[in-house]
């Protein structure tokens, strides 16, 4: 059975997160309902990161198998007609080995999160920013960032209900800066690492935005980090803020 | 009475326009129901351009007259809050001159118009571009484009139904470029003018992406102007594209 690599966009807002659940609408279920649309096969796929309701992705990758082997434009193009109206677009469709696997062969993640800071709420992009209203400094974000670049534990900013048998994470990027490009004026944090705990690029955001309204220094940020201090994080970032970017493989 | 210049950006989705229509919801209404709940006052706000429903504004100018003078944070906050949870919002407000006229002041209208270039249909963006799925050439865009500028009976461009006047307009800018930038991969028209015909940015959108198609040369282009061939132009672009992203005062 020859294996699909599929490269998925979606609007987080109106699902549940990507983990089918029993009711709930959810995009793994949307994708999954799509494919037995189009090929009559109840597949399951598996993604490189479940992410949660509300969380947007531009880049994630699932795959799965079935029986045919059809061309590649075949499968994104029927997938994307049966997923309509939905706000999820298959990106692209592509065979790979079967060694491939887009959860356990992904060697890197990338997420990016955008903070509209200014006093008025957001009108056109509310279900994409998270909106402060107090004036934040992206350098100061950036300079207290860097302190969690590295393996450490992240005990700190990980979710109540994560489920990784271990909470040491390797964080290899987390870029804060302010863009101004053509509609946008929004501060963007953009971060990479093999793997990420449950709700951490959320928690780290929430605790860099303390550290860009003063409220919270470099300093704090690492000894927050060295002695899992996770009542002195900031506030959980909103899931609408965050987007799935990318996935890189070996 | 002190006058009052509003900032506003709105997400044109859910709205039947800028204009006050007798049932229908517009950002006008919008707008005006929230000063009524904040000052008490039934007034009636003039605009620097009348959006087409399902156009965005991230610079809409509009003015009004309010019987007391408030700090102008404060018009601008309860106005939002007031406007809450429709995707409206006031960027700003500020006290202007009784001759200032969001309308007949204006010298200089902004737009934007993006384009979503791939063959899958938008997700995250779906409700702010046009999803164009062949390939199309900017740089041919941008060149078909020059042909526009300056002052020129517009008649090609123009809606059937526009109230102006003059056909005659003067185009000052409509560059074409491909953007890369973090989540964004699309093709972005930035037009400017004094003022613009009903549908002028759009008809001519669509027929730049006659010319970025190959399906019209550059001179075909500058002949359907000349010779008011609106057979010829390209399909009106959506609305949903259209950003109304700022307006300029002497």
């Amino acid at each position: 059975m020859p294996r699909y690599k599929l490269v998925i966009e979606y609007d987080g807002a109106p699902f549940c997160g990507w983990q089918r659940q029993a009711e709930d609408p959810t995009v793994q279920a949307a994708v999954e309902a799509a494919v037995l649309r189009f090929s009559g096969e109840a597949v399951r796929l598996t993604c490189a990161g479940r992410t949660d309701a509300g969380v947007h992705a531009i880049g994630q990758v699932a795959h799965l198998d079935l029986a045919k082997e059809w061309r590649t434009d075949t499968v994104r193009d029927a997938l994307n007609a049966h997923l309509r109206p939905q706000p999820v677009a298959v990106l692209s469709a592509e065979i790979v080995p079967e060694t491939f696997d887009a959860r356990h062969s992904a060697i890197r993640r990338h997420y990016r999160y955008r903070i509209l800071n200014r006093r008025s709420p957001a009108a056109l992009t509310r279900a994409h920013v998270w909106q402060v209203p107090w004036a934040l400094d992206a350098e100061l974000m950036h300079a207290a960032a860097q302190r969690l670049l590295g393996r450490h534990d992240f005990s700190a900013f990980r979710a109540a209900e994560c489920q990784a048998n271990s909470p040491v994470r390797t964080l290899e990027q987390l870029d804060v800066a302010r863009v101004r490009f053509g509609l946008f004026d929004e501060i963007v944090v953009a971060t990479a690492a093999r793997s990420f705990l449950h709700h951490q690029v959320r928690a780290m955001v929430g605790t860099l935005m303390l550290a860009g309204s003063r409220r919270l220094t470099g300093d704090d940020v690492a000894e927050i980090l060295a002695t899992k201090a996770k009542h002195r994080c900031g506030p959980l970032a909103p899931a609408c803020g965050l987007t799935f970017s990318g996935v890189d493989y070996a």
